[in-house]
């Protein structure tokens, strides 16, 4: 007997919404309007380099990732585990939505292992290495929407800076064994645009031999390349659909829906 | 029929203990050793003065209490919420506690209002109002160890900053309809002293009988009443006993052990 699974949408918003209250009260009030089970996955760069600098730490970035050194660690523990997370949790309560933040500590819902070392030392960065679900599949069944931060843990006692991409992706890979998954990725335009100048025009859908295609026109560039990689890598890890849109459109249908 | 319940320990820790690593390190281990169910609550207060005067905002106190305006409320939102709750959680799992560090707001598991101004205006200060603590409970039963920041929030939003001496006792009286629970208070001594200059000279047991005969001859006297006089409260309210202690004792017998 196939049993039908309930839908579960992962939402993964940037540092950029979640530090201005006005947009991040938007926000939550769209977010709030999906239906079904939900997890918001929030990032918070801006806010922690404007907090490193406030304390007088530099903020150095290779590849567009931070480097995370012991101070750096420190700064995104509050910023992204503290003030970030629980304003978003304290929002959305006032809204009714039972919200509960973590860090991949918390539950030792996600563990990762300290990036080695190569041509970059990024520090006390995190590359995932498991997820376990089992705490929160149940919370999710019972109403409770989880909130992620994204730090991980490595289990030795250390906390891990870890790409908000990438602890959507992978929440949303380990809960797709227990929900009918869609997994939106916020972004400043619409969608992945055909044009870049032109707004409108969006790629509605997405599928990897069109994804090639658009890629050997030079049509998809850039940083949107391996986004859409990961997506599809989703995908085929069992979750049913992502979407890229603009965060205040996530309530509604739209924006481009990538799919097998 | 009567139910057995089973054994839960609330322990609160101050802010001097946490700031270290080293005593942080001790303490985790020392709580972990602890048998039955845990619930850790701990302070921040010294490490949240460093870092509010590292962002340059000066820390204000009134009887004892911080005054919390919007930008001390960030910081202690960081510092509570993130840098001391996370690094907590991250050391109780690296010693197989499986942690999951909670602000009020989270799991809406503690509600508070903003404490009204008479002649003192504390800013964002919560005086607690309702606890919720059937998810508190659920996880509790199921192993899961809940490590509690000093913060509430007003369900309209905002976090508060709440005292954790007031936390430990509000989670543990309700916690008490569900656990045989014992709340421990963690104190520079090894207990409430008859001499304060003989750290032997520990009361071993305090009812409320010998707490009025030694306040009436000055043997117990300054911050220690109103702290004897919540322990008292949170007895009547159904914990089954109090005990205060120095922090590397928790998971011995000793201490002050307090009751009805």
């Amino acid at each position: 007997m196939i049993r039908t699974k309930e839908k579960l949408t992962v939402v993964k918003v940037g540092g950029k919404i979640v530090e201005d209250l006005q947009s991040l009260k938007q926000l939550l009030s769209d977010f709030s309007k999906i239906e079904g089970y939900k997890v918001l996955v929030h990032g918070g760069g801006p806010l922690a380099t404007a907090v490193a600098t406030q304390l007088g730490i530099e903020s150095k970035m290779v590849n567009g990732r931070r480097v995370t050194d012991a101070e750096m660690l420190k700064v995104v523990t509050m910023v992204y585990g503290g003030l970030v997370n629980k304003q978003i949790v304290a929002g959305l309560q006032a809204i009714g939505v039972n919200a509960l933040g973590l860090t991949g500590a918390d539950l030792n819902y996600m563990c990762s292992v300290k990036r080695p070392v190569t041509d970059v030392d990024y520090g006390y960065v995190g590359d995932v290495k498991q997820v376990n679900d089992d705490f929160l599949a149940d919370l999710i069944a019972k109403g409770v929407v989880p909130v992620l931060a994204p730090l991980t843990h490595d289990k030795l006692g250390n906390l891990l800076n870890t790409n908000a991409d990438t602890i959507a992706g992978e929440a949303a890979k380990a809960l797709s064994t227990h929900f009918d998954l869609t997994l939106i990725y916020c972004f400043e335009k619409k969608g992945v645009l055909t044009n870049e100048n032109d707004d409108e025009s969006i790629i509605h859908k997405l599928t990897p031999n069109l994804f090639e295609k658009y890629v050997t026109e030079g049509i998809i560039q850039g940083g949107m390349i391996p986004k859409l990689e990961n997506s599809f890598q989703s995908l085929r890890a069992g979750v049913k659909e992502v979407i890229i849109t603009r965060a205040d459109l996530i309530h509604t249908v739209g924006g481009t829906k990538i799919i097998l």
